[in-house]
């Protein structure tokens, strides 16, 4: 973390609840001097300003990144392609591209489209800092105290600019590693996206029932839990499962492959079965638990 | 909550989280002179002895009840036919018999079985507490401070029983309301017996994985929250399932019709459709964590 080249013009596009804890936390550490926040939504950017997340706001991210060090793309992954090919011929050759998505494939994919000479100083990453809340006004100092940031370097990428990237996120506390995106697609279908798709199809059957109300109306702490991630921004969501879908696709078929025995079990009332069946989950998530507190 | 009648002796069997939590707020609002702790394991019993749960312990339930009150069944639902048919000749004639099952159909069954010539007296009842934390140890003042508690009156129920069980958990702080034991299985088929066999369900779909290891090393707040559940304990969880199994067995259906509809849309990649499914089930949660803050 020593010797890491100053960060002068830091351009954040997507002042959410991502980019500008990014954000917040290298201008408080003192690592950049200026940050931009580039986004669609005047209201939002102007909230960012008004909140000291950013210096400066634009909405025209190709003027924005002109002189930037460094840019951050925070969008959902379904807008990388555009702010992408805006970007693309105005970013100046020293400028380090690195991304927020949660999906890597894809976001390499983007890169060797529209970058694909500059592909040198592309560091795709992936903050585990996932929320329900969005916006400039969910940006908070320290939320990745402690988290993860998973970096995907292509295999042109020039690791001191991979250097430089996890850097930062160090310096907002964060702890690296590097994945290949492949790997990194794959285990985020299991533990994130599939998640999501059965929290969301979860609540869409309650809906559908004719006592959904009642039903609301006496859902406890373990509902309240299992559902939060329902509550996610269904644009980005859908982005995510189309960007990664094949992973996702077989996600969700061996889980429908798991659910299909289960209800065979319960049809037959195999209690010794079901048993062993819930055992070895609670087992196996009472493990998981525990080096975590 | 004025005019009930005081409570001298309280017999808790099963004296865990729901069980114990009771005794705590009875005993410090002095409703109670005597609560007896039974249960199977010793080590159990003496913990909750020696952290005030409870006044006396006794692993002979029939010895138990021979004086008391009010009987708290609070063990695993699939534990009951043993405990009732156990008490059942030894149960004074004035005494109270509750109990704090998930499922009530079932235990409304069990009392017509085992106390045909007392249902009077029977008052089945459901505090919305659940947890997966479980033991003695687990109880605490204050569990049921805004909670619900459900109770199911047979239609042989006296009222005033109905009226003294209600008293005690309104003293607990919990808010008491009626449903029907068939409506009551059916609301909690959906917003809590589904959501614990979906979350075992995937947690064993993830343990499945050849990577599980790194799966369950980058698991991040989403997996958290949405497996907190599949910590659950396994015996009265599969207890749960078999109790309730039709209303479960519909719920699971209608859960794999709405994945299906959700895998074919996203093996059509079919956006909008997605967007939509997303933006329902979000939408909705997020006015359903409002009014509770």
């Amino acid at each position: 973390m020593t010797n890491t080249p100053r960060i002068h013009k830091l351009v954040i596009i997507g002042v959410g609840l991502i980019g500008g804890s990014f954000a917040l936390d290298l201008k408080r550490a003192g690592r950049v001097d200026h940050v931009v926040g580039v986004g669609r939504s005047l209201g939002n950017l102007e909230r960012a300003l008004q909140l000291g997340v950013v210096d400066s706001i634009s909405q025209d991210a190709a003027n924005a990144v002109a002189d930037a060090d460094l840019v951050l793309i925070a969008t959902p992954v379904g807008q990388m392609a555009g702010v992408l090919s805006a970007i693309a011929p105005h970013l100046p050759a020293s400028a380090i591209v690195t991304d927020a998505g949660s999906t890597k494939r894809d976001v390499a994919a983007l890169f060797r489209t529209y970058l694909p000479e500059s592909l040198g100083r592309c560091v795709p990453a992936h903050p585990i800092a996932g929320s329900d809340l969005s916006g400039a006004a969910a940006a908070r100092y320290g939320l990745y105290e402690g988290r993860k940031v998973v970096i995907c370097p292509l295999p042109e990428t020039a690791p001191a600019k991979t250097a430089t990237v996890e850097s930062l996120w160090q310096q907002c506390g964060a702890h690296t590693l590097q994945l290949a995106t492949q790997e990194h697609d794959a285990v985020f279908a299991a533990v994130s996206h599939l998640p999501h798709l059965l929290a969301f199809a979860y609540m869409n059957s309650v809906l559908d029932r004719p006592d959904a109300a009642t039903c609301l109306a006496l859902a406890a702490t373990g509902f309240r839990d299992f559902t939060r991630i329902a509550g996610s921004h269904p644009e980005m969501w859908r982005d995510i499962a189309l960007a990664n879908r094949d992973g996702l696709l077989a996600d969700l078929q061996a889980f429908r492959t798991e659910l299909n025995a289960l209800i065979s079990q319960l049809q037959d009332a195999d209690s010794a079965a079901l048993g062993e069946r819930f055992a070895r989950a609670s087992a196996a998530r009472a493990a998981w638990g525990k080096p975590r507190g």
